[in-house]
């Protein structure tokens, strides 16, 4: 049943910040950040895109990532959302970038990868799912700033073995800015 | 008050795995991987390394380190568990490493960092920070598997810039092995 839950913030024994706590049982929801991971996927010089089917940001262009699950390795997880978004299966070649989205909660590992095997299609979260050349990259059409962010990293990054990864861009450090905000 | 919380697995509507969901008022527990971050804190040539003085794996030694909180960005987390296990003011230089610990839902993102200002000290959740030259390391005694990997990590990088962070070594790619299989 989905009777009203009662969640108030209070400070748990032994800790120094509040947390979301069930007035009723006394469940302490912990709200931890959540690790986001995907990939720029390359075939012929071309980076895949997904137009999400869903919200947020639903009709927008973005990579195939999303949520890490239990139970998965952060590179499993990369490529579990290209098979679920993309129908693609790919093999990662290594990291782009890591992101704090601090607005939110997130952070972001990022990976470059190619097809690891020919073909790919819309998976249930997506509209479509195309390959574009840079200059076809539909910039205003783009679901989030890291979207942004990480194309470039790529695009930076060239084609060679990759070095360090990138962090957040100077104009947004601490991942704090809404698209529209100079994003 | 504490009354028994009663948590059962089901599959939520519109979803296609088990979740933790209490049975009583629908709250979904989700468990999400979590992110733990820390430092190699690098002075005059040595390591720091904290002494546990809590559970799991008290009294053995580990890197400051930690579960990021929200409202931060990564390095933020990873200066503030420094803060917190060593009195310690740090500068992070670059990432060593990103590791999965795929049997406790863990990603762990580790730093090489200096000390920003001078001095350190034991906090409340450690015995004793001390620095230890590489060959006073106390290997039997490390708290963590990924302590061995990242106090590694950092000596075959040297002390130049960082290139492409390490993943896991290849004889636990996934992060499932427990201390004592070989670890
Ligand atoms: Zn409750
Ligand atoms: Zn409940």
């Amino acid at each position: 049943m989905s009777s009203a839950i009662n969640f108030i913030r209070r400070i748990p024994e032994g800790e120094d910040r509040e947390r979301l706590t069930c007035a009723d049982c006394g469940f302490v929801a912990y709200e931890n950040p959540k690790i986001v991971t995907g990939s720029v996927v390359v075939a012929d010089g071309k980076v895949m895109l997904c137009r999400r089917a869903i919200e947020p940001r639903r009709g927008f262009w973005t990579i195939p990532a999303g949520y890490m699950e239990m139970g998965e390795t952060i590179e499993e997880a990369a490529r579990r959302e290209a098979r679920e978004e993309a129908c693609a299966d790919i093999a990662i070649e290594g990291m782009l970038a890591v992101y704090s989205i601090a607005r939110i909660g997130q952070v972001q590992v990022l990976f470059r990868a190619r097809l690891a095997s020919p073909g790919f299609a819309a998976g249930a979260e997506s509209l479509e799912v195309r390959l574009f050349d840079w200059d076809e990259i539909p910039w205003d059409e783009l679901a989030f700033p890291s979207v942004h962010w990480v194309l470039h990293a790529w695009r930076d990054a060239g084609a060679g073995p990759l070095g360090a990864p990138r962090g957040n861009p100077p104009d947004d450090p601490r991942g704090v800015r809404r698209l529209g905000q100079g994003a």
